[in-house]
């Protein structure tokens, strides 16, 4: 079977020249696990104890934190954090003002006073226990899907209710194995985040969108943060006088780095994975979803830009959501190439009729083809319904029509009790609601609104699966007025774009709703029966699939185990270990990427001009060679022959001397692992994962570990900015910095 | 001195990961110098006598021959030559009708008799024998530079006539180390070539302009010629009863090939190098004279494509133009972002201190450095000449114009004894002139010669350097009309773009022109003078550095040898070999380019749209992977340790399991190596050198051994296309295939 699958990967993508070892170093997998995959842990010369990994309350996973997005990590006594400058963008934004721009010159505080507040929102989880909770919550539920599905969100809020009885902790149940299991996950909450030390972003995102999932990469992506919290050692809300936070333990961080071939592991909270998912669900994300998301995303990104081009307002408040949007494309953009490149569907669909024939003669899920057709057939139903709401949903993209659907389904919720809300629209949401209602002005101009919204509506018009509701509203009735025109009309009379009266309708009661002349309102309160009637529709599906799935990943999980093959379940936002080898790849017929870059790749990309501006200050040092305590001497950079690890291959093989900026390795990540630290095999800290490379970018479905890299800050690189160029010596002081 | 050099290249690059063997693989090396470089043989693994490469009467060198701008070879006792396909172009395309395109499809004579003609104009030269000269040309020359020039012009002239006695053969005498030494060169001239086997474009082009100069490259670029002379043996135009010719000798062609680390040489006759040229010499190429060239060419470009677009017989007449317009931009390209990568005018100043140093200290060389200042006093006056005169030259651009000012310096020449004329006018060149003048049509079109002299007259007229003459009669009396005006004038009353007319012209004497009304004529005739003044000038600077430059090249050359370094004469069109290791390459930080492209490569690269579309014969065989006999099954493109050489590396370096396309080495080639074979160390064929690296395109100033590589066919691919792909059995049974 294995050999079969190689196969057909290898004449699908007519790449003969790539050579397959399936599933080396697949696997997001959860702590507990690592016990069971010691061995593979061993092979590649991993030798911190895999028990000591799979236990939270021990080094290094308990000094491994969340950033709700990102991930990072302590590495001092004094609540020092490290994690991606990408992912403390936002505190450093929120520090910048026009005296100081600490975006373009990079922030660093001598002294601990002189570090300022991260922001009232920024956070960091500390996971400290994680509980599996499946019997809990799938325990005598009913048969009837749309009952069974409401008592399974029942029994998630209760076990949150009763975790989050403290309000220093969040707590979730998170879905394994598409229902399979669930686990009750419960997080300490830091509220008091303060900024230390950010490079430029000269630095930080050297190299910007265009060198985004690409290598060779040079970029300094990390920035430190510092943990507070009251005086009595228990989180507190930003104040003056709060003390650094004292983790229970903190990062080792080995100066010495590593090399090619090296074993080494990340832990974070990757977001989501799609590897169990069937044939029939990849083909329609390759043939449907994918080009149709994306041809939209381009055509709202063409939009902005050219509204930008005009309006120079416009420019700097959609900054942020075209960065995201550009992200956005090239991750569809990589697939669909990733797609192109490999026949991943040909490859799953083998696999798939290998676990059909396996299914048909193993004793004890003989009778699971039945719920494998049985699972089919809802998620051909799921997809009809999904391109059947398609266009109706974008035809809501509106931001202001967006939070009148929120504020009116938030006044018919807060009629129940808040154990029986929809998630979202309880207590413990209301923060983050009113947060996000009003964060919509940073980031909007009804212009801009209205044109994407113009867009979407139109293609609405176009198709056949139309609401009546909303053309009522909006499309029938048109009279002589076009459109565009009865759109201006909207936004001219709403008073939802002031952030007083928006945020005043968090308190209104439905018959407010009903009774408004708000042209976005009422529109709202007219969709609502058809929203809320899909949302019954998703709902019942989603109760007929945690029957279904589960049954289906119990099958699937057997035949996985019967070929020897890593079970590991797809990625959830929950904390996760990963292993691999540093290595570099085939990234097309003769051209092989190796997996360190050096310094001196930094001045040969700069040109003055950004994302490829480095600071003087980096390229003078650089140029003086001044590496200083940092500089790798040995070869590193070399394909790890065992020969060559046993004679040093002094023949071709070039030292490195240099100091290593980034570094390729197998490990196995996706979104949400940004500032995940790299470890050595001792469990010291070499690096910090932001990235990885567009060949990889398909992974999220398939694991191809021939071609699969992420991409890392060699902590060798953060040390070197910290000492040679920023003198940071404070904060090195602070390091516990070890040697090999 | 060598640690300086390298050094100063290592900073002023940035980039320190390149390591540098300095002089490792250089030299472009006259055949009789191959003893004195016996050993630097031997080490690369070349194991075929230096001094049978020496001796232009044996194999191998008998076997190659020139085709006045590419090299070739013969491949068979019946005549058999094979070149690249892009040196055989003019004639597959003189043989494409619209009933048979072998651009598009290919040709293949399955017997003699379908081998047809490759044009009237087609010639194969065979150098029999090259004689030092030098003290012939140069022995009792004036003092006078003007006379001095001429005195050797007439020397040389005296030697080639006495030399060209029989019709078979063209001989020449080409200057060396800049007119240190004359070489007298001997070539029998095959006047009857043939067409014989040539694949699609698609292949033998595949990649196209985009590909040109890059690497990973996948081109097919071979074409077999045929060598015809008459039955009595001796060289003939075509005639249908002619007979193949029987070479001296054929080369072996070895179908094992060649892998990463093996020694290889080339044989052919590269153009044009400037290695000893001075450091001033390097910085006004590289500040002035190639950007500005390369701006003008840029607008050319631009003129002719927007003018094609409009107009699809523009198109075709002028598609070959742009093809080499644009290899000479990307030229231009390639050396102004090598200057920018790497200083190279520091590292040959750094050279020239030194050498200056050492002249002071030499006994014998002490008295030199007065002759170098005359030597950089003769340069700069040189410089400012050819910047004063170079808007005033491009104001002759217009075609019309150019073969107007050729015929009325015909008409003067004619009344000069055949051995005073200037080259070029001749008895002995009438038969090109003709051939020139007629070929005009083939790529003229009167709105595209107007458009673009038009903007050279612009940029003439927007500077200084304005000559009386050219004034008169076209900037100054403009009365109303405007300039372009004018020029429609000038065409629409030309009877120049009359073929007859024009070549009737070639008969006419000097006062037919003085009384034509003719208005390119009449420009021609009223430029006159001023030409004759500018070549006088130009006549007397060279005789000077006839005499500065052989001075200088006498000292750099003991200064070279005193340092023990390679010293070989500057290209120059006469027949070279060069030696060097087949290689990958460090193309950027962590970028490594492996030496062998695989099969799989083209499919890879295939998209079905030109210059990407491989055929579909191609392609099937690739999918089915039929390799044949021509599949390399080991380890060939990994890095050649000693270690992995020894214990053939089983451990990470995959084996190759394709058939390997193209293939890179560090031979020291520039163009007009384009076609030469590539030997391994035992002399026997192995590829056809075609294109080199972009990276690379600076060493016609300074062979930079860690970047600079030749791109070649591999002879596998070449047999695999006969064998597997077009069933060309014929062929292959005439070829002489050896085994390791």
């Amino acid at each position: 079977m294995r050999n079969a699958l190689i196969s057909a990967l290898v004449l699908s993508s007519g790449v003969a020249f790539i050579s397959l070892e399936t599933h080396a170093d697949e696997g997001q997998w959860q702590p507990y696990q690592m016990p069971s995959i010691a061995d593979k842990l061993s092979e590649r010369g991993i030798s911190i104890p895999a028990t000591q990994l799979a236990d939270l309350t021990q080094y290094p996973m308990n000094a491994v934190v969340g950033l709700g997005y990102c991930t990072a990590s302590f590495v001092s006594p004094q609540g020092l954090v490290v994690t991606n400058h990408h992912c403390a963008y936002r505190a450093i934004q929120y520090n910048s003002k026009k005296e100081h721009n600490y975006i373009a010159d990079g922030f660093l505080a001598t002294s601990k006073i002189d570090e300022p507040s991260a922001g009232p929102n920024e956070r960091l989880y500390i996971t400290e226990a994680v509980t599996n909770v499946s019997e809990q919550v799938t325990q005598d539920l009913s048969q009837d899907p749309l009952v069974r599905y409401e008592e399974i969100q029942s029994n998630r809020k209760s076990l949150i209710k009763s975790c989050e009885s403290d309000d220093n902790y969040r707590c979730s149940v998170k879905s394994f194995h598409s229902g399979l299991e669930y686990y009750l996950i419960k997080q300490l909450i830091i509220r008091d985040v303060r900024l230390v030390y950010a490079p430029p972003k000269s630095v930080g995102a050297f190299g910007g969108d265009i060198d985004n999932y690409e290598y060779p990469r040079h970029a300094g992506d990390f920035t430190f943060l510092r943990a507070y919290v009251g005086k009595d050692g228990q989180p507190a809300a930003y104040a003056k006088d709060n003390v650094p936070f004292k983790p229970k333990s903190y990062l080792k961080i080995n100066a010495d780095g590593v090399k090619a071939g090296d074993g080494v592991f990340v832990a974070g909270y990757p977001g989501s994975t799609s590897r169990y998912r069937l044939t029939s669900e990849l083909k329609f994300a390759s043939d449907w979803l994918y080009p149709t998301l994306a041809s939209r995303y381009q055509l709202r990104i063409d939009t902005i830009e050219a509204m930008g081009d005009s309006s120079s307002e416009i420019e700097i408040k959609y900054a942020g959501t075209l960065a995201s949007m550009a992200n956005r494309m090239k991750k569809y953009n990589g697939l669909l190439d990733g797609f192109k490149a490999t026949d991943i569907a040909g490859i799953k669909q083998s696999r798939e009729d290998d676990f059909k024939q396996w299914l048909a003669t193993d004793k004890t899920y003989q009778s699971y083809q039945a719920q494998l057709d049985r699972l089919e057939r809802l998620l051909s139903k799921k997809r009809i319904e999904s391109q059947t709401r398609y266009y109706f949903e974008n035809a809501q993209s509106s931001t202001l029509l967006a939070a009148a659907n929120k504020l009116y389904r938030l006044s018919k919720e807060k009629t129940k009790p808040d154990a029986e809300r929809e998630e979202g629209y309880q207590e413990r949401d209301m923060k983050m609601f009113k947060a996000r209602l009003k964060r919509i002005d940073a980031s909007f101009d009804t212009s801009v609104d209205k044109a994407l919204w113009l867009q979407d509506l139109q293609a609405y018009k176009a198709q056949d699966n139309r609401v009546a509701a909303l053309d009522a509203m909006l499309i029938d009735n048109q009279e002589s007025a076009s459109l565009s025109e009865k759109l201006d009309g909207l936004y001219s009379l709403t008073s939802l774009t002031n952030q007083d009266k928006r945020l005043a309708w968090m308190d209104a009661e439905a018959d407010a709703f009903e009774t408004s002349a708000d042209p976005f309102i009422r529109l709202a309160v007219a969709l609502f029966d058809t929203n809320m009637a899909q949302e019954k529709d998703k709902k019942t599906l989603a109760g007929e699939l945690s029957q279904a799935r589960p049954d289906y990943m119990k099958a699937i999980i057997a035949y996985y185990q019967a070929n020897d093959w890593p079970v590991y379940p797809d990625a959830n936002g929950t904390l996760r270990i990963s292993y691999g080898m540093v290595d570099g790849y085939q990234a097309k017929d003769a051209l092989y990427k190796q997996p360190f870059t050096h310094l001196e790749g930094i001045a040969a990309k700069h040109t003055g001009v950004a994302p490829f501006n480095a600071p003087q200050k980096v390229l003078d040092a650089i140029k003086e060679q001044r590496y200083g305590s940092h500089k790798v001497a040995s070869v590193i950079n070399d394909p790890s022959t065992w020969l060559c690890r046993l004679f040093s291959c002094l023949d071709k093989p070039e030292a490195f001397n240099s100091v290593p900026v980034n570094f390729l390795s197998s490990v196995d990540t996706t979104g949400g692992n940004s500032g995940s630290p790299v470890f050595n095999g001792k469990g010291e800290l070499v690096g910090l994962n932001f990235d990885s490379t567009y060949e990889a970018i398909t992974k999220d479905w398939f694991f191809n570990p021939s071609i699969t890299r992420a991409i890392h800050v060699d902590f060798r690189y953060i040390l070197w900015m910290m000492d040679e160029v920023d003198h940071a010596d404070n904060l090195i002081a602070e390091l516990d910095l070890v040697r090999n």
